[in-house]
């Protein structure tokens, strides 16, 4: 399969990347609004990989041109520039749209969920996307720095959400690839806003608990 | 310590009475609106207890007579009980009072979080309380029907949420006794609706999932 990270430039899209180019045999490319910034990151991923013994091509190229003929077009840019990136790229899309990204806004108590109106960024993803392109909310609860860091072993649990049984199937598959992870279905895409909310809890409990950081979270 | 268990009669405090009976030398109280209640229910567990080879006494009485003189007061009644509850044993209070109630919501995709208007039960628990009486947020991601089961080992994690740091570290105490719970500080009490949502998400993995029933969380 071939598998666009867009906005792959981003911490979780390195993390992504680095993780899909070394444990899997799909083929990954960097998505960016520009060429060269899609081409410098892949370069230095493929570094990185290099560093940890995998000889690998990480592919680089504008976002529409990385959503073109993708499997899995995984969108990996802030919330607030979701429905934009989504729009930029619509006629290219004939894979799975994945939506990993999370509204948060921060006070002085800690971190908080905060959905956009139509229920979470999941959902507003599933709107901007093109009719027939089904949408599959996965990755919320990934730690950047940790998923980022091939010398970190992961042990962690992924909930998957979505209203396409074969599209969730495929990112499933594509989850369970990725050494230390295991996906879990959490449900139809309505249920995207309890697994979004489990990020800003798993920041607040790294920030108030020492020797804690980069947390995922393992459901038993 | 004492430690009352106020609708102690209900699942979540009968995990929590047999656990705390079984794993720790405080005297636990459970409180019921009915003391005829409270007393079948103190002398069923202590004949479960026993058939696990603990022969230990658990007290009985009516809701306020049980908070009255204990050290920790646990709320474990439903959400919609929770002010009328925190109302009837007001002028009982001297210990922490711990709110692990949470406010849910189904529908045909699974459950979602459902808060109050002023943002979590555990705020609720706070505004309903008597000027002076510390409120901690805790036990609200625990599985009842594992909890309750003595023959289950429990590897969970459990946020605690509050703005007093006595009463925090007295409820980190005493969870930290009950063996396979490790308490972890989720910070102030304002971020307790992070650490309610966690329940549905619980539920709907456990729903979605063959293999997998009465989840709780670990975060690493």
């Amino acid at each position: 399969m071939q598998v666009a990270l867009l906005g792959g430039t981003g911490d979780i899209g390195e993390g992504l990347a680095l993780r899909l180019a070394r444990d899997t045999d799909h083929e990954v490319v960097v998505g960016s609004r520009e060429t060269e910034k899609a081409a410098d990151a892949a370069a230095a991923y493929e570094a990185t990989l290099a560093d940890h013994g995998v000889e690998t091509t990480v592919g680089a190229a504008e976002n529409p041109e990385a959503a073109a003929g993708a499997d899995i077009v995984v969108l990996a840019v802030p919330a607030y520039h979701l429905a934009d990136t989504v729009e930029a790229v619509a006629d290219d899309l004939s894979g799975v749209l994945v939506s990993p990204a999370v509204g948060l806004q921060g006070d002085e108590a800690g971190l908080h969920y905060n959905p956009p109106g139509v229920g979470s960024v999941t959902a507003l993803a599933a709107q901007a996307a093109p009719d027939g392109v089904p949408v599959v909310g996965a990755y919320h609860n990934l730690a950047a720095g940790r998923l980022g860091d091939l010398d970190a072993d992961l042990d962690w649990d992924v909930p998957v959400v979505a209203d396409d049984a074969d599209a969730k199937a495929t990112v499933v598959d594509l989850t369970d690839e990725m050494a230390g992870l295991r996906a879990l279905d959490a449900g139809p895409l309505a249920n995207a806003t309890e697994v979004e909310s489990l990020t800003p809890l798993l920041i607040n409990l790294a920030a108030n608990n020492e020797g804690l950081h980069d947390l995922g979270a393992k459901f038993q």
